[in-house]
């Protein structure tokens, strides 16, 4: 046993400062836990700080070199976030033997072969439960403690910001440019919010959660990303009021017969589905594994101290590993999936789906859609028609149906031949159901 | 490092088998992640079976001493369940230096301080992620996925089988005893539920996640119960469409001031919470860190598959730390509460309150009611009164009132007084508010 295991922290922002913060408060746990002293012996920061966390036994440099080349270090906490430098850091602190923690999902989904890979080759461990979900210990959940399951599906409201706008436009009737606004306000969206609406970012947490779970490297290319800015009440009010249902911006990896499927799009989820009461900047992932069904974690995806606490998880479990010197035994992420894996077109994917469609009101107009849908082998659940009274206007009049399980590729050629039809007044409203 | 991993599986009922067959379905995973070969050698039963998971290279035997006095065997997995010859067994096992894997909550709730004392003193693990939560791993993410946070509360639906019922009674208008019939026929309750109606089988649940949570043994006896079968289709009723809310039967460990509080009970759970989608035999537990805040659990909290899921997991991670020889040295389970906890009276918690009270429809009686709620401290938040006409009579005419924070103490006073009224019908109903 080592008596010591010494960290090396670089980025001390708000996820940096909250670290420091709970691994000075809760020292005496994390070392019963670890089963030796750890200490924290770099902050690496654009600049000095001075701060009531800081005290005289920790050192401060600007330059990350100085902390990935100390050979007294055996773990580095990567905080900075954004693609580079903090790639070049975790690669060249994997070179130098030491063990990574990590709350980085660009860096880890756009270059995990290039990480684990490096990883395994030097027998170091890369901990990054903090990039998936903030607080909520999906990571350990997925690739421990459902182990003895083959995972078939993982669905996961995945970012809050988004999750902030759907419940501020359904709860108060808000447009997605107001949503945003007041997502902005409570600091709960960038200036620039494109990474969050467009569904980038959780592109890259269902690209890092599928490659775990498969085995396989899944580069966020590979998911089809659609966000939630055309988003527009007419559909919020229907699908709650008729539907009784709520929309979520999921993220979904799932296995289709010996492929997997990978998207980001707004979904229609059942008011008693756990999903539709995942509210504001909460997250929720759910699990699917053959043994285990479905196992659904929530909790905080972001802030300062839940992000914080899933570092110093990762930290704990880490620092066990070196203290008992079996760190990198074994590797955290397995990237040998039994088979390889081939990633479905978008086209292939099965899904039951709600169509909006704006006509004339003649007659004879639903006779050609609900035609046109059985030509395409579309299965109609339901229609509702007649009783939209603040939708009507004389020109046009809404149309809602709802799909039985239906191949994308079926439902797109469906969707393309409505809106060439002459009765029809505006583009069609395509939306999936989970 | 081990070569070979040798596992000893005593109770072949039905989670005994659901992990031989997963043991054999995922072999080549879970050696990958245990680092070595890991070998059931013995199945111990009260009579030899022949199944087609059982092959040559298993023995079987009737004796479970034989099993815990094999030298060869590295770790029991103890699956009969019940208390006698159970805690024998894991006790028998410990002493003889094996680690344990248990799905068996009576014995840990009622023998925590005997099994881990004796644990810690032979360095011996004892994994039970089955025990609670069946497939959610809840133990896990507190011991583990949170160990950087104090954990301040913990709330669980824990036990399927009433939230079964509680959701046919809700969801179809049927009464207790008629949802109690439905559940013995699916299979969700015993002939005999008294343990899983009463809050027993929660109880003990509760006593494990508090005594995992504060370090400290809390046993079943200083859980405070209350069981779910006086509840009345009539408060069901209300609280379903005049309350939006929901009642389940939750298990709460929760600090307050220097103290925990321990207890069980029907409690109403508003529609929009997460708990309000928990829906027949699922399982939710929700566990409150102060860094990473709210984080909740969900899915199958019993059954064959799911329950040997958990118990999977254990077996990696322990026979993980068998092969690299680390299993032991530190405690899986602490007893070292920073401070000794003093259990706090039930008088003593705090909650808001469902007040349902019957009286005679004559004037004064609702000013008569608030006044002694009013000198008892408690505040009211709204009171129904006038539109129940499903439960007027000539005779008598429901009020149902609703608290703010109050003390269990004040409220329980304010009840006997009113029951003393002498407009007062029935005896009144109060059920707590989450």
């Amino acid at each position: 046993m080592k008596e010591k295991v010494t960290l090396g922290l670089i980025g001390f922002g708000v996820v940096g400062s909250g670290t420091v913060e709970l691994l000075r408060r809760h020292r005496r746990d994390i070392e019963d836990r670890v089963g030796a002293r750890v200490e924290l012996k770099w902050i690496c920061s654009h600049s000095k700080k001075e701060s009531p966390l800081i005290d005289r036994t920790v050192r401060q440099t600007r330059n990350w070199k100085t902390v990935v080349s100390d050979p007294e270090v055996d773990c580095v906490i990567e905080l900075m976030g954004g693609t580079e430098p903090a790639r070049t850091v975790v690669l060249t602190a994997i070179r130098n033997g030491k063990h990574v923690v990590t709350a980085n999902k660009a860096i880890l989904s756009k270059n995990w072969d290039e990480i684990f890979g490096l990883a395994d080759e030097r027998h170091c461990l890369v901990y990054f439960e903090a990039a998936v979900g903030g607080g909520v210990p999906v990571v350990q959940a997925l690739n421990e403690g459902l182990a003895g399951n083959e995972i078939t599906k993982i669905v996961g409201i995945l970012n809050g910001t988004t999750n902030f706008i759907l419940t501020r436009m359904h709860e108060s009737g808000l447009s997605f440019g107001e949503a945003l606004k007041e997502a902005q306000k409570a600091g709960f969206a960038e200036a620039n919010p494109a990474f969050d609406v467009k569904g980038i970012d959780a592109a890259q947490k269902i690209s890092i959660l599928g490659s775990l779970a498969i085995g396989q490297w899944i580069p966020p290319e590979q998911v089809y990303c659609e966000g939630i800015s055309k988003l527009r009440q007419t559909d919020i009010r229907l699908i709650q009021d008729r539907l009784h249902s709520t929309i979520k911006l999921l993220g979904i990896a799932e296995k289709i017969g010996n492929a997997w499927a990978f998207r980001v799009h707004p979904t229609l989820v059942a008011r008693t589905h756990p999903f539709a009461n995942v509210r504001n900047e909460y997250n929720a992932i759910a699990l699917h594994g053959n043994a285990a069904g479905e196992v659904l974690l929530y909790g905080k995806g972001a802030g300062r101290l839940p992000t914080s606490s899933a570092v110093i998880s990762d930290i704990i479990f880490l620092c066990r590993q070196i203290a008992n010197g079996t760190a990198g035994q074994l590797p955290y992420v397995s990237r040998l999936a039994r088979k390889r894996v081939r990633i479905a077109e978008m086209s292939q994917i099965r899904s039951r789906y709600y169509l909006r469609v704006t006509t004339l009101d003649r007659p004879g107009v639903l006779a050609n859609i609900t035609s046109i849908l059985g030509q395409h082998r579309v299965s109609i659940a339901s229609v509702h028609q007649d009783t939209f009274e603040e939708n009507r206007s004389k020109k046009s009049v809404p149309i809602i149906l709802q799909t039985h399980m239906t191949r994308e590729a079926d439902m797109q050629a469906s969707v393309e031949e409505i809106n060439r039809m002459k009765t029809i007044r505006a583009s069609s409203v395509l939306l999936r159901m989970e």
